[in-house]
């Protein structure tokens, strides 16, 4: 398949084409930027030297291919959706755009009219773990927010099995690759370093996304952290009866025991008992984890990431293998690292 | 006065030093450390180089002072507590023993019956913000843990004045010299660079004594977090009603408007609109703040500290201060810095 | 003492603020910036809250005061250093301008004319442990840069006293504050975390300061590493003559065993053997070590300090302190923090 | 081919498993550890969770392999030596153990005599850059020590086209894990987090490993600093004559222009102009780079890789390719991560 990339030159964009560039049944024809159009590919993203000798090319060069990946700011996607959807068969999109359901709750949380509403049900959410059959043969995929992806992962087999009651309070911490590329004061080294900065205390806008995929009341708190990658969805809930770890254990693995990346983790002793963003760092996997209280009546539901991989671009690769048909895990092999 | 330190050579302990012989009205005349004893105080604590050649004296010989500082480990104090009682008039705990006020719950939390239950009664929490009066020539004081500290000074305003209704969960994200001078896997760089690590996801000690000081009911998860100093309280409470930023700036001035170690920061703008460790690393400030979605019906409220200062040596000195009847801020001048 | 800051909002302008602001002989009258004027001093500088009520005044604004110091960006001090030196008795710059004594030097350096030659004689290089003298009773004083000052501090006794041959080699590491303020690309937190990043290979400006106060041929390069603050100075020097550690001690001794602000460190065992930023990470001290090898032909010497204390704004009012006849240590006696 | 790793639990040991287990052409059939016999591989290394159902299995139930892996402590591969080349045809040391050709300097460095001398001519130095053809049909491959192989790649193309003279000072910036998995006081995250340690200010044990491989003087200076991945070489070199970049170009492009793992970054604009480990972490490159003064006659060159990549497991791995007669680079596809 040949493939091309819109906004190659953010981290996420960055991300996908060092799949890409390693997937064995995809070819890279072009790879757009505003900013760096024209100067190599590696020059933005230097992990991709002696990889590749594509340069960035202007937006308006984009031209027909197999599948098209669209890594642009929020909104960028679904202003020009004729465009990209006349020039690929397959358009995956990980912006904001397409990934909620209902063009009120878009106009709630995004604070305007959405800009393409009638391509919003051609879009299939792009979690295999939720939607691998719509996804197998879709033509349009919306990549959820590296927030949403931890939370749904965190909460879905509990709230689809009736575990949970009332409202789920998540705290997600997060890393500063999620702020993107652009330099600005909140991101600047001096300033970012060693942070715990509260950024969304409530109202998130993955918390509609969350909803959407699990039900029930979810609030969400973002907190940035001394971090470059990665996401930890820390979710107090309260179980709708007393739960013991069996009963846990049973929903979980139902859910996720096939999953080729979503591993369960909830140890009784060493350093990694629950999930933690370092581990999976780099790679596909989300890492899911809970803790229940000795009288199953206080739970902890948890999911570590990379937000640029299984937040992203990673899960972008997946839901196009299985949109393909090749083996879901192609191009994703990369382990993760330990230490880090 | 002549003070003296048991249990120097951890970091409260190193802390407690700096601040007692930065003190204009104290002099230290011993530091006990069971390891180190027999080496200078600077060997332990390399920025005391120049500022003492006090060396590190056993245990046993700790003499006759006006203060004493316990800065060993939890369960140290209570067991030698007719001892400590002997030596100094003003006996100043930082260790977990004396904070619970009830025998009971404190065998609930430390699985164990309390050393010297009898000792209980004499001790004072100190906590200036909630005790000032009790304080004042209190000869018994009990500091309460860092995560408590922060807990108790983000909610005891709101939940004073009846604004909160149900649960109030409290993420505390936390650096790691709140684990203790020594060493171990999980506390090892390579393990501990980079962690967002629940450690304790649910059932935290420090809950109790939280819903002490603030009543209602409180759930605290710990999370280890990518710093050296700082304990961030981000706590998800429920209003009893809905309230505007505008009750919530009464209730919290209404508290700490006369307070010198509470700031409240709750801005619209700028980089540091919410309270956040790094600002006060140092210091003996608690920044305080909130947020509240418009519809006054989800609230978040959070305190900023350094765990080794005011959650706790910091907060011992200013204790002391009070019960000397000295100005409370003597020997605490230090403003943290920026950037950092 | 009435004291104003030029270039206030920067690091540098907010470490002197908040050492003015601490100092028991001098009231601030004036903080001058371009882009912050009108804004209270804590909003660029949040560590100030509940410090000052002050509010940043356009440069303009600038009045006559007794001492004023100049920590606005390279040049600006010189272009209207006509202006500032009417407005003060004394004035104090931080910037590059006025470090080198020698028009040419200045002009290799930094590849323009000087703005001011007529003033360079005027003023005394602001550096105690070496101007002690000529500082007391100084008019015009300008402070070396950091990687400078360290350097200094850790070649001059050896130097001085005739132990050194050849070329010194000098590799300074450094934290992200000594690139200022201002976000840009290459300090943007995702790029500027974990960097090992050599920014100048060779042909610092600094060398010129070094060699000006040393003697002697020096060569530095920077590198910057993960760190908000601290300058280390690894120097790799070679021995005149075969050196024993107690040649060294007797040297380092001579020159700074009256010094308040430099320790020597030179240690055989424990974590902290030689001098690390870290340590004095907020205080005025300069540490400085030398470790040399058994046959006394390859020698180290090192210093570490606060790039933005020792290096800038703690310097400045030591050397006020000077100027102003008190003593020498007022209004810097924060010690620094371990573990930090 | 069959392979068993000895010393498994280790750093080094964790990242050689997780090389052998992805690598297409091996089976990986034990794994031992004295101190985690019988647990799961991937309790030690939690990226391996569900890519590997292995557990450590003591040292003794080491058996025949096609090829052995020795990544124990430095003497404990010699002290056995005759076991291991029992049990496999080929036996890949990453120790200290027979790095040098010579035992008198082996005697030198480590101050004991060699425990299996008539072993060290059997085994070739895995430098793949420097001994492609001796490594084709090796038995016996000794890696080099990460510092050493930086400040090799760095100095080797210089000093074989006799560009330089005198001695060359090289400072090594190094992260947290290049001291192994073992917790102690230096390494515990309180003290090691951003550190700027020298550790070893002049007779760097792998100074000989470089003389060996480059001639002429190398001083090495090695740098703790706040990372847990990456050595940095910084070598500050004098030019036999003034030097050009082309001159640089030509002599580097000639070395490595064909090697795969080696790239060569020299630019004049951009965040990233000199090699920097973080931009190859996780990856076998080694980026290589140079910087010379206008006038020609100071010459910085640099090397950065993953100290446990191409700095240990991810060499051998090539070094095995290359024994084997596969392709260079099977099994070490991954690219590194921007940003990281």
């Amino acid at each position: 398949m040949r493939a091309g990339v819109i906004g190659a030159a953010g981290y996420t964009g960055g991300e996908l084409l060092r799949l890409l560039l390693g997937h064995p049944r995809l070819e890279v024809v072009f790879a757009t930027s505003g900013r760096w159009a024209g100067r190599p590919v590696a020059a933005a993203h230097p992990n991709l030297r002696k990889r590749t000798t594509l340069a960035f090319s202007p937006h308006e060069r984009a031209s027909a291919v197999d599948v098209l990946f669209l890594a642009a700011p929020h909104g960028a996607a679904a202003e020009a959706i004729d465009r990209w959807s006349r020039l690929a068969d397959v358009v995956i999109d990980l912006s904001a755009d397409f990934r909620l359901r209902s063009t009120d709750e878009y106009e709630r949380r995004y604070r305007r009219p959405h800009p393409a509403p009638a391509w919003l049900d051609r879009f299939v959410t792009g979690l295999p773990e939720l939607h691998r059959d719509a996804l197998r043969g879709a033509t349009h995929v919306a990549v959820p927010g590296c927030i949403a992806t931890a939370a749904i992962l965190a909460l879905r087999p509990a709230a689809a099995a009736g575990l949970l009651q009332g409202e789920t309070v998540v705290t997600a911490l997060i890393g500063s690759s999620a702020a993107g590329a652009t330099p600005g004061p909140s991101g600047h080294h001096p300033e970012r370093s060693g942070a715990m900065r509260l950024f969304q205390p409530a109202g998130h806008r993955h918390e509609a996304e969350v909803e959407q995929a699990c039900g029930g009341h979810v609030r969400i708190g973002g907190v940035a952290v001394e971090a470059v990658r990665g996401v930890s969805a820390v979710c107090q809930a309260t179980p709708a009866r007393p739960l013991s770890e069996t009963d846990l254990w049973r929903a979980y693995r139902a859910s996720y025991g096939a999953e080729p990346f979503v591993r369960l983790v909830s140890q009784r002793q060493g350093v990694y008992q629950l999930p933690e963003p370092k581990v999976v760092m780099g790679s596909n996997y989300c890492d899911v984890g809970f803790s229940v209280t000795g009288d199953g009546c206080r739970l902890t539901l948890l999911a570590a990431l990379d937000n640029l991989m299984k937040g992203s671009a990673g899960n972008a690769v997946q839901c196009l293998n299985l949109v393909a048909g090749w083996d879901e895990a192609t191009g994703l092999e990369f382990a993760g690292l330990h230490p880090v």
